[in-house]
């Protein structure tokens, strides 16, 4: 089990420059999307780096929901640059490009797919040392400063997938709840809803005894090992948290209590998800954003079709849920009643079908569009949902229930309406 | 907030040797005390080195309860030694001679006090790299396999104080449960009052934003931060287990669920405290043990005479608690809840009182001895006791409410008998 520094505090991000200082960094990278580049907590970063007289060059081209070839632009960058740290401001979609800059940048000689996940790329592991990371999230979502994850869009294949090593896991995750007061309503409830996801998969994932293989060799074990008592804390922590805030930050953006508790969330979860790991929701939302069509993300200040990554994993929610409470239905009971049911005369067989309509309510209300529908999708995408799934082992074997190919079918049916 | 690498499971221990071997270790020193030198812990380690072919040596002359002298002989075998890696298998005085052992070794031309912390030593910043230390911890209690912390007694001075810092944390500790099962009854007990207190402390600890100093550069920031949400989440989880568990783990040695939950909650609460920091009870544990007189400990294996860490500490937990409970209620209120009281009607005015009166049952019932008097102390070594206590200011400035000397001599006094 491994874990995360972070430092969590109004303000601290104004120390960023101190930070790097004290790491002797003479050329930092610092990286953001273009939305952000006009906002506070960019600012806030290159203030502090200035006063700190840390030489920097601004990449500020990330893609929100990075693919392969956004990824190999901000390579390019990093390459040029031969930075000796990094900083990332924003969400998922900087932090992660932020960690593969880093990381190849740090390997020019590899080629991408080496450190890709297997089965899609060849999940290398990486052994050269990669230059430190602060990551400064601006979301209240991912928990990317915590992980050792990278996810990325594979335009080629339609389908979302990723590096994960421990390797690339940032130095330093400074959590600045004031960056929160600018998110829009809709990313703080997508957002969100990935902590919800993060919490609640790796919360019932397969036990770390159960899971197969269980290399010998410490070194050779995954980055998700399954959930275990450590992570189970962070899990069940960061689920109490959500039940109790996340509709507060959602719809008041000036309830700082709320905002910077899901901030706190996001990590907490981070924490969790990055030892634990995710399954069937995360395993099922790479396709559903992978293949998006024209579905218009609101509040998204881009200029692409996209599903928001917390959105695509909890739509499945209710119906993933319904499938595997057979097999740990305790902790689908207890889940469900952390997130407001009242299961004091419930039957223990009926856990799925109590934590999915639990879900349905706690989305209805947080107006969650009405399943794959809404998205885009219909019955005749299925196929090809089912066929971007099947590559996800790395998340979908987590699952506390193995799945067919006709069950993956019938979940995702199972998503288009939700309520 | 630094964490620590865990990694929990029966017979993990037999991972070390490969573990040392992916580290690229090539002389190792494994380090334990001669009681332990005996006991299966011990041979499951050896033998994973002896199968990957590590050559190691032994030192297993480490002191229970570590001065001075014991760490400096410690420390000359490892200079000798030229060791690239450290195991410590064993309780706290293990880690902590082990810890020592490492930091002085690396640092060859350092003075003793350099790195012992201000005002007794000088409280240097570590900047030297140290070697890889692994941590095997056979008691349940100190959670020092997830601290930057090494306390000795210091007998010029007849008082306990320690050595702070991040660089002297274990690269990884191996709780494995299969090692609780040889422990002594009151060495269960005492190192889990260790737990209960760290846990307890580290709540209580006054919040971090209201710490001065609070150094502006992050690096000259201290290990012990003051209580913050993350610590929060820690102790709280540990306070739960410790009341679910540590009679059960105290009363029977086959209880493997209760013994293997006390060895993880030792670790849960060590990463709380090790970031929020302890407060009074250990401050003025210090001097209670280092004054010790003819007091024989139940239950340890040694030849002179020692107050036995946990049962130091929790003794004054009583009065301390009625002290300080007027600074933040709440929170008193809410341990004594954990701890089995019925708060229902409880006035918060009383909540200093009724946690102490819940802690006081809880002693009782698990057979702990009756106060300072029955721990060879009387009203006459009350000057000494206080004059130890001044120089714990880097604990005792966390304590949530200040003391004066003749505050502290009251709390002496108030200890003297707990029921
Ligand atoms: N690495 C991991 O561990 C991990 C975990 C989960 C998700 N992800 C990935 O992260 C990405 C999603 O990240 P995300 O949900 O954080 O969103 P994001 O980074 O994609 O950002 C979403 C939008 O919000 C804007 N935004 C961000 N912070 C803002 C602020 N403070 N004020 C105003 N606007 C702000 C951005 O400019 C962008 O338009 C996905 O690619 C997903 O796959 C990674
Ligand atoms: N570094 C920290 O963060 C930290 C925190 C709290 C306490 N401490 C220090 O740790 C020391 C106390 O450590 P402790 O409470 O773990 O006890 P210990 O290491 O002093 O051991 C106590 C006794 O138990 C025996 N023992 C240990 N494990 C055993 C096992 N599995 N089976 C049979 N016998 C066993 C030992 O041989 C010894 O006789 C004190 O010096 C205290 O100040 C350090
Ligand atoms: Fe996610
Ligand atoms: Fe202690």
């Amino acid at each position: 089990m491994a874990i995360s520094n972070i430092r969590y505090g109004e303000g601290v991000t104004q120390e960023v420059g101190m930070d790097l200082q004290n790491l002797g960094a003479r050329k930092v990278c610092v990286m953001t999307d273009n939305n952000l580049g006009q906002l506070p907590p960019i600012k806030a970063v290159l203030d502090s780096l200035t006063k700190n007289g840390i030489h920097f060059q601004m990449y500020d081209n990330v893609r929100v929901e990075p693919t392969d070839y956004s990824f190999m632009d901000a390579i390019t960058f990093a390459k040029k640059g031969e930075f000796d740290a990094y900083v990332a401001v924003g969400g998922g979609s900087v932090m992660d490009t932020c960690k593969a800059a880093n990381l190849y940048a740090s390997n020019p000689g590899s080629h991408f797919l080496d450190y890709v996940n297997a089965p899609i790329g060849k999940g290398k592991t990486v052994t050269v040392p990669v230059k430190p990371m602060i990551a400064v999230p601006t979301t209240t979502g991912t928990g990317s400063e915590t992980t050792g994850v990278a996810i990325f869009d594979y335009k080629e294949l339609k389908v979302k997938t990723g590096i994960a090593s421990r390797a690339i896991k940032p130095l330093l995750g400074m959590i600045d709840p004031l960056h929160t007061l600018h998110m829009p309503e809709r990313v703080v409830a997508n957002s969100g809803f990935d902590v919800l996801c993060h919490a609640l998969e790796s919360y019932t994932a397969l036990p770390y005894k159960m899971r197969s293989p269980c290399p010998s060799n410490p070194i050779n074990r995954p980055a998700y090992q399954g959930s275990n008592p450590i992570s189970d804390v962070w899990a069940i922590h960061a689920l109490r948290i959500v039940a109790k805030y996340l509709k507060r930050a959602i719809t008041d953006p000036e309830d700082r209590e709320a905002r910077a508790s899901m901030h706190l969330a996001s990590a907490f979860a981070g924490i969790g998800f990055g030892n634990a790991g995710v399954h069937l929701f995360h395993g099922m939302s790479y396709p559903i954003s992978g293949l998006v069509k024209t579905y218009k993300a609101k509040d998204y200040n881009v200029d692409h079709s996209l599903v928001p990554h917390g959105l695509s994993v909890v739509v499945t929610s209710p119906a993933v849920f319904t499938f595997t409470a057979p097999m740990f239905p305790e902790r689908h009971l207890e889940a469900a009643e952390i997130l407001g049911a009242d299961i004091r005369t419930a039957r223990i067989k009926d856990a799925g079908f109590i934590l999915a309509d639990t879900l349905r309510k706690f989305l209805f209300d947080l107006d969650v569009d009405n399943g794959l529908t809404a998205l885009g999708y219909s019955k005749a995408d299925i196929p090809a949902l089912v066929k971007g799934t099947l590559p996800q082992e790395r998340v979908t074997k987590l699952a506390p229930r193995p799945q067919t190919e006709e069950e993956l079918s019938t979940l995702f049916e199972a998503s288009m309406q939700l309520y």
